[in-house]
């Protein structure tokens, strides 16, 4: 019974490591919610100790003999059971973590902490140049940092896993090529030019909030949950009992008021709050990877927070919260609007049809920087090229440009493909739920999202890391990515912007 | 040179610790004033998590020998210098540290939360019978925890130590015996039990709040500190440089509003944040002792905040502020209010003249248990006895007696004479700060604070914690603690507050 004493051991030490990464979890969130600016410095150096604590305690080489010793326990379980879950998915992270030496893991942090800060100034004045060292370093490492692992099919692969744990870049590159045509398709049907005037018009703070709160109730955030104001919205949680959602109030802009971003951290909320309740403290309690988190939070906020049916719901409410804004707007010139087609120069201004080409554009580019292709010289002038190729619209600079996003600032190649493989996943997985529930569009209608909550809740939240994501989109929808049902529903979206 | 190497050693061992306290610093924050309820079970987790790292790194044999190695370099420099003074004091937190076992903090903590949790729910049934084998165990871990150090002149210094480092029981006694028949002379001659309509009116929220971060601005809260509601407030620092004052709003009780309060966090807050940078992430960078800190809340609260010259500054704010509340009441009959004196039956709601007879009912009642001269069974009646002997009125229950305060529940013998010191020192530090501002009053009639913080934080502050209790306020003041400013400043009080 020596596998009772072993596992309890390897639990014991996972749940010291999951409270240490939720004490960072806290940590970061008052940083960016709650914390006084003149707490920044010491701060970091709080959040540094806590990370080299929590890394240090988990590269144990105990930990390894713990999950040798379990193998044979693991194997005679359901392949599906808690405890197989837990020594499978601990295997895989510990053998990526260990095969990073501390050295360069602490190297790593320290530059892209350093360089997310060159990239601030850097965007802040238009000046890639002063950017290029910490890119160019930043690749640097991204090799070192490759080299860890044994080579895969793709060079992109050891990146892309990170994220993705798994998943190859093969695989992405099959979904963007099919997709990319129609996308680009659909843009030039679709896109205008036009702004309303209600999109500029007066949203008040105090308003914005009780929509918010009212929305992210109607979707299920219960009482586990908090919303508050940042800069930049985000969703983190500290068990699944604990979830924080983020958001913005831009008072002159419609996109930017809380409606849809409290809509989209609500999707994620949702998934870190529905893990099995089982997996709490362990390295199973959180929401798969980023690609099926992000595909919770495009449900929650695209499929289900731009539909028709919601915003039949919805509009009237919106109408009598802003009367000053929208008094004598009809609800479909509003729906349309909230919809519109647009060839942004910004990824996270983009409409849903030109998002995922904003993506390919990033994902074809960062293959090409670290292959070593491009040399980051060429950056400004490749992005505006392919930029005007895929979208159709000059980038006028940089800071609209190569330096818009903070993710090669801060070392994340590999992370973009998840957004939009989240796009495509978010309407596989709404197709399959409409064959279970299929009056979910009657229900969004009369504002009663229970029953969406709960099927999504049971069948994929629930799962937490337990599996790949490979192995969790095939338990949710029966098969792998599949870009049809979102290609299927782009074209009807599209086809609701036609003026009447 | 092998000292600079220990040193640099002992150095970053004490500011990953002290890094972790913060890090249990901002989990406990979070927790009381921003935590969904339901993220309570995990959040203890975590913080007994952070604890037992804290406690396991802090008592690391290593450090021990690091301090034996570096003392000839400690006494090679002056006794005030931050290198010797940290050698110095984390030898005594480190022997104090070490002499309990491991095993017996973690049972006293576990006891402890378990502990209030019962006091909780007794004192909220008025049930003393069910919390009393609670107490009884509180009482042999006492003892246990007593026995692990030498015997000191009185069985009582073990219990002070913890919270006056080096404060002796005598010294105490000597304080107590000498304010004592004056706090009861005073409560004779000053005693009310009219109370004014306007205490209980109404005070809208809105307004206690922008009164109380223009009075926490004035007093010299930079943008460093934040202010927050929370049930029972409470100040906590996770560096000098990030202060977090909390407060409440009582909408219907004068005495309850978020100024008292707000002022008196303000006090702890100032005093934290005042701390020498030089000393930020060790151990040294916190107020010095409980009553030192208590002393600074008081002296903002008190000394300064229900002073004459204060209100004839602040009451015309407050009246405008509250104009249904406080219009036509004249100022005098409002500061004869805030300064009446009462025999209250709980601590909590005490004026400044019998405050001092709660504290020393508590002082005088935790000996006799500690000794086991006082059974447990016949706490209720000893307190029911010398309660009205020193206040001189009856107490109806144990909810409004012996099962009031939560520091029993959770284990803190020794803390409550720290209170009393602490209103002692303010009197005792703001006469002597009066010889170098000898025009502080009139200062404060103009809502000018800044040389008066100026001053404490210059002779008070910015020391932390680099001397003991006793060496620090012999820097401040020039001597030990002297009840006779105090006394005097009481019988000025309360001849203000004879009818006019």
């Amino acid at each position: 019974m020596g596998e009772n004493r072993d596992l309890a051991d390897l639990r014991r030490r996972l749940a010291e490591i999951a409270d240490i990464e939720s004490a960072e979890a806290v940590l970061g969130w008052d940083q960016l919610v709650m914390m006084p600016r003149p707490g920044a410095a010491t701060r970091a150096k709080q959040l540094s100790t806590l990370r080299s604590i929590a890394h240090a305690r988990f590269i144990d080489p105990e930990i390894g003999r713990l999950l040798d010793a379990l193998e044979p326990y693991a194997e005679s379980l359901p392949y599906d059971s808690d405890d197989a879950s837990l020594i499978r998915v601990t295997r895989r992270d510990w053998d990526k973590a260990t095969r990073v030496p501390t050295e360069l893991s602490a190297a790593m942090a320290r530059h892209n902490s350093e360089a997310t800060e060159a990239w601030v100034t850097a965007r802040a004045n238009d000046d890639y140049a002063s950017f290029r060292p910490w890119l160019e370093r930043t690749l640097e490492l991204r090799a070192r940092y490759a080299e860890c692992f044994e080579p895969g099919d793709d060079p992109y692969d050891v990146h892309l896993d990170q994220f993705e744990p798994e998943l190859k870049t093969a695989e992405v590159r099959r979904v963007f090529d099919r997709i990319r045509p129609v996308l680009q398709e659909l843009t030039s049907e679709a896109a205008r030019d036009d702004v309303e005037p209600f999109e500029t018009a007066f949203y008040p703070e105090d308003r914005q909030r009780e929509l918010s709160v009212e929305l992210m109730r109607a979707f299920g955030a219960d009482d586990a949950f908090r919303l508050d104001p940042t800069v930049h919205p985000f969703c983190t949680s500290f068990s699944t009992q604990d979830v924080r959602l983020t958001t913005r109030y831009a008072e002159n802009d419609l996109h930017g008021t809380s409606i849809f971003s409290t809509m989209h951290e609500a999707g994620h909320g949702l998934y870190e709050r529905g893990v099995s309740p089982a997996l709490e403290r362990t390295p199973l309690a959180h929401g798969c990877s980023m690609a099926l988190h992000e595909s919770q939070s495009r449900l929650w906020e695209n499929v289900i927070g731009r539909s028709p049916a919601f915003w039949r719901w919805f509009y009237p409410r919106m109408q009598s919260a802003f009367p000053e804004a929208l008094d004598g707007v009809p609800g479909d010139r509003f729906y349309r609007t909230v919809n519109g087609v647009r060839r942004s120069l910004v990824r996270v201004d983009a409409d849903e049809v030109t998002y995922g080409l904003h993506i390919i554009l990033r994902f074809e580019l960062e293959q090409r920087l670290l292959s070593g292709e491009l040399p980051t010289a060429d950056l400004p002038d490749a992005w505006g090229e392919r930029f005007e190729e895929l979208i159709g619209t000059p980038v006028p600079n940089d800071r609209l440009g190569c330096l818009q996003d903070v993710h090669w600032g801060g070392g994340s190649f590999g992370y973009f493909p998840t957004y939009q493989l989240g796009n495509v996943i978010s309407a596989q997985i709404w197709a399959r739920l409409l064959q279970d529930v299929p009056d979910a569009e009657e229900q969004i209608e009369r504002g009663a999202f229970e029953a969406i909550h709960t099927w999504l809740r049971d069948h994929l939240y629930v799962l937490g890391r337990k599996f790949t994501p490979t192995e969790t989109l095939e338990r949710v929808v029966g098969g792998p990515i599949d870009p049809e049902p979102y290609l299927a529903y782009l074209r009807a979206k599209v086809a609701t912007l036609r003026a009447p």
